[in-house]
């Protein structure tokens, strides 16, 4: 059978009937807002026998209304993923032909080697301090062929402020300057680097609803930046891909974007409850970089790898990096409450049992 | 604007407000069948905060009862136009390295040369015989890399047998054949080259639920192979494509293609239009070749591009290919019953009209 020999993701597939508590992926833990059942309640089901709107024209609306810009500073895929692959092809890989690589940091999301490999870009990693922050000054008066980093970053939770965005595009001005920020709405009064597109033409910020909209299942995310580079994207669309956003999935998410006291609602709970079990974590031991996005990603007192395995043994599934560096920290998402006293519970109890274990061995040797 | 340096694609975007009689995108004029309304009640919207299944199980799972074949044969993707890019940078991108090129059709699905110049991928067209009829010979003992056609073609209409698929099959055991079945559907008894899979391990046939299952707003299409091209498929789409098939769209699609009776329903209805149709236009002069599709390719006994522009003036959108040879050919999508009955009486009254222009100017020359 075929899917016997694909690889395992870790957690993405809980058993069947087993009741599983899911921190592992960065989904929101609330549901979308009502609007979307009375949009899918009011949508004419015989429109789709035709062709989907390829431009998005209302999610497009939806989101300038949103983010205050103009539906000319918009560009809609299937999911930011879509999108940034789209903006890699448009906005690096010509560029990269006279050998520039594209910058990016160490540790981020793991899609950007991945779409460099398929444009054949060369990429250059910079690394990340030792707290996790992303310096500025390290993006400045390196040759490339154009930028990309999340912020918030992802797995490390860390934001940089908008300023020093502005910073890294000012001085890179003959490339194009990717900010993904797919968990920016973690924040009571976040910065977006949106505001930053009208005097700086070569900055693009990446956006998703998977996240703080709680739209995963549906896969949208836009780009936001210059007409020019909104042009760009549109062109190299068109010219090779078909695959426009469908009728559902563009109603849905017009209706989502249309309901910001909602999405204000969900945000703030996400973030109360991170305020809270950051501090118990502390409180156990644990150490984490300041967490602006929707998950904390934390360096536990004891071993991680066996903390990560005995979570999952016990119906809990957070996300474990097996790879240098990050191999000693877990990245958990932010749920319900509920979900993280169970988690806190679970920990604690695992805690408790390695000192003990610590104890004996202790015990022993003397 | 960017909307208004954008090629306007032919009556793709009828005016708002205005009525439009639209049979140039080969869209299906009836509904989906009312089993996607059910479904999408039951459809738990909390769901939609999680990603999608990635691998769109249910949806194969009804396809391959669909098609009479095991889940492994079936690979599913955001519309056929999704799949077949990643079918040719799966079975054709590496080979091609080599210098040889796809074969195709020099009419068929336009979008063939796109995906073979974006994997930059050689390809040579093979010319269709004077009537639109595919020749399987001239896929025999030609140097490829690939083959791909469509059956029936597009634009033409035309079929050839799935024997003639086999036959191209054998004669090149070391290339991967795709059928691509978009329009397979209309022709009561229809053969499918989906009976192939067994025998052939290189023939790959791609299919879609836009047309005959009225589904074009939801973009899913799916290749039907042997386990091996299905795995092959399936690498390629995760080592890059982080796009899956939506939630929604997935419960609308497993709807569909468990609803046979709705189908076998609609596309009979369509057959039975289509062959009255293509008798009337008979009668005024028209000729084209047979059509075992939801279109009819025909050549009016007038100009084309002018009988085209009129009956654009007067609302009825059909295709025109405003190039060789295609040029004189009208690509006409089969609507209902009444939307055939006022295009054929648009029609009349241009040809009558074109004829009586042509009396005047005999009577002046005389």
């Amino acid at each position: 059978m075929i899917n016997d020999i694909e690889p395992y993701v870790a957690g993405e597939q809980p058993k069947q009937g087993q009741k599983v508590i899911k921190l592992n992926t960065n989904e929101n833990p609330y549901p979308p807002t009502p609007k979307v059942k009375e949009a899918l309640e009011q949508f004419d089901l015989s429109t789709l026998r035709l062709y989907p709107d390829t431009n998005s024209t209302d999610v497009i609306k939806a989101a300038a209304a949103f983010d205050g810009v103009s539906e000319e500073n918009i560009f809609c895929g299937n999911g930011s993923d879509e999108v940034l692959a789209i903006a890699f092809q448009t906005f690096f890989e010509k560029k990269a032909l006279t050998g520039l690589p594209v910058l990016m940091p160490d540790y981020s999301y793991s899609f950007y080697p991945v779409f460099s490999e398929f444009y054949d870009i060369r990429r250059q990693t910079i690394a990340l301090k030792e707290d996790f922050r992303l310096d500025p000054d390290d993006y400045i008066g390196v040759p490339n062929c154009g930028i990309v980093f999340a912020n918030p970053n992802a797995p490390t939770s860390r934001a940089i402020a908008v300023a020093d965005c502005a910073r890294i595009a000012a001085a890179n001005p003959d490339s194009v300057v990717i900010v993904d920020e797919a968990y920016v709405a973690f924040e009571e009064n976040y910065e977006s680097a949106v505001t930053l597109i009208n005097e700086y033409k070569n900055v693009c910020v990446i956006r998703t609803l998977s996240k703080a909209f709680s739209l995963a299942g549906i896969r949208l995310g836009y780009a936001v930046g210059s007409p020019e580079l909104i042009e760009g994207l549109k062109r190299a669309r068109d010219s090779f891909n078909s695959y426009p956003v469908d009728r559902l999935a563009q109603k849905v998410a017009e209706a989502a974007l249309l309901d910001k006291a909602y999405y204000d609602e969900t945000r703030s709970k996400i973030i109360a409850t991170r305020a809270a079990f950051a501090k118990e974590l502390e409180e156990l031991g644990f150490t984490m970089p300041p967490s602006s996005a929707n998950f904390v990603f934390a360096k536990p007192p004891v071993d991680c790898g066996t903390l990560y395995q005995n979570l999952r043994n016990k119906g809990i599934l957070v996300r474990y990096f097996n790879k240098p560096v990050l191999k000693d920290y877990l990245r958990i998402t932010i749920g319900t409450d509920e979900e993280m006293a169970q988690l806190l519970d679970a920990i604690k109890e695992e805690v408790k049992n390695a000192e003990n274990s610590a104890d004996c061995k202790t015990d022993k040797r003397d």
